[in-house]
């Protein structure tokens, strides 16, 4: 999915909500445990109550390598429900050296190749231009490198002193060297959305997947007052709070209550940008 | 694996050797591919012509995520065919928050909820601190932490000033806090070398996994005369230079004659400790 495809998806969606997959087992409501694949079921039926709220699905890959090779069958299955109009991404922050990192991109990019087809990967920065350029080189795929991340560890190496700058805003001016904002976005949590107007200095024009909003603590209405650009500009993530808002039989109507809270609110945002 | 386990082993083995298993289809020799399980085939050759001369092995998950589910099977049967005297090494540079984290840990580290039993996983420190300490909750595991890697793209970040230290020195002293050389290694490429006696002196005892040597470039002499302590101190990874010796059926007795000379090498440089 190109850049501008995504914009136009948002503004006819009137919203930025990505939903996160982390489906763990010991988690979802009970009566799934006895379907041939819950990972799936339960999947099947977040994404028919939200695909209509959701601009993109985010499924973490820890939560289906957990699960051995059933895990990645789960996976596929789901990528292949994703309707295509939404955009996927594989949370996997992965990054290895260049012929390593080649084959991480062809097991998230690669559908010839026994892999999956993902429109975009999470990639850890530390190792690296040659960690991440292999992830480049798929046409209209996407990089979404880890910048400033929503937990307490980012305050260990992320924000560490260089020159008069901090490391996050190192690898996001370096990143930019590497690549377009038609192909490379930024992780900032929402738990530093204080530092979304630093951001977006730096980037003006990157679309940012932003965690942490939800059971994580972070605050849409931050995030969106100092992250949205003419063009959005933002992929707000919501995990846990969509998608364990009931542990019953009406987990997926509790779910679809949530995201549609959050779309409703997106909406107003959206109204008042200028496009 | 214990710390006086290993170092017991390394010095009954004369050898710091760890075998790289990373294994390409595309790289190995033909008639294997006619094998219900190639990778597998090609990896049980490969260990049972180095497990006398090995100390470790490390298969880069890349190579078996990269084939879809059935290379997690390929991956499994590897791992239970490597002998119990050797240290196993998931070279998966996993790194997420910390509750994810955790699902990582368990991927690697615990069989008995449908993960795999390897002794130390690689970890990404962009990170932080609770990135990294669910894997340290399983005792007698180990987290091996990226510090100074052996590709171009270390120079990006990892060597960022910061005060009068590199990010590397910062990463390498911020994880002694976290835990003891008991459960603590930390990646050092050998193509880093001339860095070796500066990383000894933050971090005098823990063992440093070593890639870099042969097909990379980097000098198994340098890397010893700079990287040993008297405990060994050392893995020292090999893995194109081994593996594929030998394209034809002498594969195997080719990667045996590449691993013999490193550990002749090796057991000199021993030699030449006071234990």
């Amino acid at each position: 999915m190109t850049y501008n495809e995504l914009a136009d998806q948002i503004f006819q969606k009137q919203s930025y909500l990505c939903v996160g997959l982390d489906t763990d087992l010991r988690k979802i409501p009970q009566h799934l445990l006895d379907e041939t694949d819950p990972v799936f079921a339960f999947n099947k039926a977040i994404i028919d109550a939200t695909a209509d709220l959701a601009v993109a699905y985010k499924p973490n890959i820890a939560f289906y390598e957990a699960l051995g090779p059933r895990g990645w069958e789960s996976l596929q299955k789901t990528l292949d429900y994703i309707p295509n109009d939404c955009f996927t991404i594989a949370d996997a922050k992965r990054g290895d050296i260049g012929n390593t990192s080649g084959l991480y991109a062809r097991t998230f990019f690669a559908p010839d190749a026994a892999g999956l087809n993902f429109d975009s990967v999470t990639v850890a920065p530390y190792m690296g231009r040659d960690s991440v350029m292999p992830f480049l080189d798929y046409p209209g795929k996407w990089v979404i490198l880890l910048a400033l991340t929503s937990n307490s560890g980012s305050a260990d190496f992320q924000r560490q002193p260089i020159d008069e700058q901090e490391l996050f805003e190192v690898v996001m001016q370096t990143a930019q060297t590497w690549a377009s904002p038609e192909q490379l976005m930024f992780v900032v949590g929402a738990t530093q959305a204080g530092e979304i107007a630093r951001v977006r200095e730096i980037a003006p024009k990157n679309f940012l997947l932003v965690p942490g909003v939800g059971a994580q603590g972070g605050s849409l209405a931050d995030v969106s007052k100092n992250g949205l650009t003419p063009d959005c500009g933002l992929l707000v993530n919501a995990s846990r709070s969509i998608l364990y808002a009931s542990s019953g039989m009406d987990f997926a109507e509790k779910a679809r209550s949530e995201a549609q809270a959050m779309q409703t609110e997106m909406a107003g945002y959206l109204a008042a940008l200028e496009r």
